[in-house]
């Protein structure tokens, strides 16, 4: 934490856990018989509970956006830079809420969690989750909090995916979606990067089948590979190339298989880091979701008529340099979205930072954010008088 | 093979293996003290020895890049569509020579074959090779034939990056370069991408650290996801859709990790045969002579000025959708030529299939292919009359 807290910051924060005991059937057919949610809320919550917008995390998230945990934690939560007083999700107008999702290595119910029919952790015989079942367990979680309706529920990524899913599976309990670098389903492409992923954890003789928990290992090996391979599409190769080019190690090449390139130090750190934060299993969940999501299959792939069903407003956002989810992927949502009627903006940010922009307080991009957000609190206000 | 060979295929071939007893003292600082190369030739040498057309083979390639070698053989050379009577590598006209490189398992000396100091495999403790040692031991293989001038010597991908060597390092030993979806040097992203390749197969419990014969083991894992991911770089993200799309394995989804979609399954088969067919160690190398090529860092960044020593005629091609070796990247070679004053000639190739365009016969590719080449042959004709 920095010596003062700046003043457009949400603070020290504590999470909080809620416990739900009505089963929740998912997709795949299992059931959870109960299971509980971490989450954090930035602001506060006005009085007809009409000015809360949700916050949903992408691929390796988690609940903690914004804030310290403690005077000793060096960073704060992961969108800190849009998330406070003043910033573009503006907790002197928003009540904030950000969670955890099912599945997820965080603190809500996932694979490193007991499953209580057995007594053990759930380890791999953790159910495949879809955005389906996360926007249904979100939904749950708004009840519980007394929130029938959120003001915006705003996602990047995996998380604009979820945005999307809420527009349209419950398009009475939100007024306006924020979908960011994101896209209506995933590319072959796409699929097929998560599917070496997989394979990277799978493979790990470290992995045990999921029951590394139980052998006492962790497949560090499969899963940092995953993430250097995650590292690469989530930087543009023009980013890539300024922050590393082709600097050297050392002087003079080596001419053997240590560190040549100053890249793949970059890489294998990035690697090694976030198996000590992820959970492997968590991570494979977490690639399924993104592959099994696709609203415009129960159209005939007719994404309009499937947005159709969308009550509230959006905003789609793009990032110029993003191959992992381009431009023309937030466009297609656009235009489904003008066919079907609805009232939609669009702004295609130039940044050079690939996929990794919507992470990053970029002028135009926040300012974006704040102009869309601020009408929203302003019709609420209107709204109230 | 087809039952009745094409008019226009080279027929059945026979490697053969030249042996070498001058020592080779390589970039990395060690000496091969002897080495073998094994090499095909199509086409028939003329009287003054001037119409011989080396062939450059990329990452996985080998010497065998036309006909049959015998009449059960399913597959003809790896370009066999371009290399041919009448095809645009003519062999009416050329004399062509095909080699595996220093460090490769198609049959030349490598990882696989036995170190006579020591008489057991080299494995990993085979020397990396560079781009400027294979051209010097393709030189060497030049003089062992009888051939003092190239008529063209021809390589896309990692093969480009090997005739724009020979353009400088021999300069009046070739009268044309034809460069093929090929750089000037690896991009950081490239770079990146081949580490992630390299640590997949290092991390392979099977690998044993490059000594995986003496230990009786295949990588296969490693070595398989390596593959896996070079596939996805080979495709464009377009090829790709059309390919697979999100075409599903099931009629409807099993929510777990089999196969649910069929671009997984093609990809775990692609990646299962490379191992059946390449050696890790070699592909090991492979990469890192990828890694270190860069002819412009010996003039401080100034490829023009590197390239000033050429005296060829050059033919640079690339194709739209390849993201692997970008249109951008031949046009720093096309560019840096013009900056030089040499003679160049560029086509950029409407094609969907991203860089494996370079095996692919597409109409207008080999249209630009022949007619250079028939230009080369055309004016040695002139030269002999």
């Amino acid at each position: 934490m920095p010596d003062v807290i700046p003043s457009d910051s949400v603070g020290i924060v504590s999470p909080q856990v809620a416990n739900f005991e009505t089963p929740l059937t998912l997709t795949c057919g299992q059931t959870l018989a109960s299971y509980q949610l971490i989450y954090e809320t930035y602001g506060t919550l006005n009085a007809d509970a009409s000015n809360a917008v949700l916050i949903c995390h992408a691929l390796s998230g988690d609940h903690h956006a914004a804030g310290y945990h403690n005077a000793e934690d060096k960073k704060p939560g992961w969108w800190d830079s849009a998330i406070g007083p003043g910033k573009p999700i503006d907790t002197n107008h928003f009540f904030v809420i950000s969670l955890n999702n099912l599945g997820g290595c965080g603190g809500s119910t996932g694979p490193t969690s007991i499953n209580l029919v057995t007594g053990q952790a759930w380890e791999s015989d953790f159910p495949i989750v879809t955005v389906e079942d996360w926007v249904e367990s979100q939904a749950r979680l708004a009840d519980f909090l007394g929130i029938q309706t959120f003001a915006a529920i705003v996602g990047g990524s995996l998380g604009g995916m979820q945005a999307l899913e809420w527009s349209i599976r419950f398009p009475d309990r939100l007024k306006s979606a924020v979908i960011i670098a994101s896209a209506p389903k995933l590319s072959t492409q796409n699929i097929a990067f998560n599917e070496v992923a997989r394979q990277s954890i799978r493979r790990d003789p470290d992995f045990f089948d999921g029951r590394y928990q139980t052998n006492r290992t962790v497949p560090t090996n499969g899963l940092g590979l995953a993430r250097m391979l995650g590292h690469i599409t989530y930087l543009s190769n023009d980013a890539m190339g300024e922050k590393f080019g082709r600097t050297m190690r050392h002087e003079q090449f080596q001419y053997n298989y240590d560190i040549e390139f100053e890249v793949e130090s970059y890489l294998r750190y990035q690697g090694e880091a976030f198996t000590k934060r992820f959970d492997a299993n968590s991570y494979m969940l977490m690639t399924k979701a993104l592959d099994y999501f696709d609203p415009a299959a129960q159209n005939n792939n007719d994404l309009s008529a499937t947005l159709k069903k969308a009550k509230c407003e959006f905003l789609l956002v793009s990032f110029s340099t993003d191959w992992r989810f381009s431009p023309e992927r937030s466009e297609e949502i656009v235009n489904a979205l003008i066919k079907a009627g609805k009232q939609v903006s669009y702004a295609k940010i130039e940044a050079s930072e690939g996929h990794d922009a919507f992470l990053i307080p970029i002028p135009r991009y926040m300012s974006v954010l704040k102009t869309f957000l601020t009408r929203v609190s302003n019709s609420l206000s209107r709204e109230e008088s």
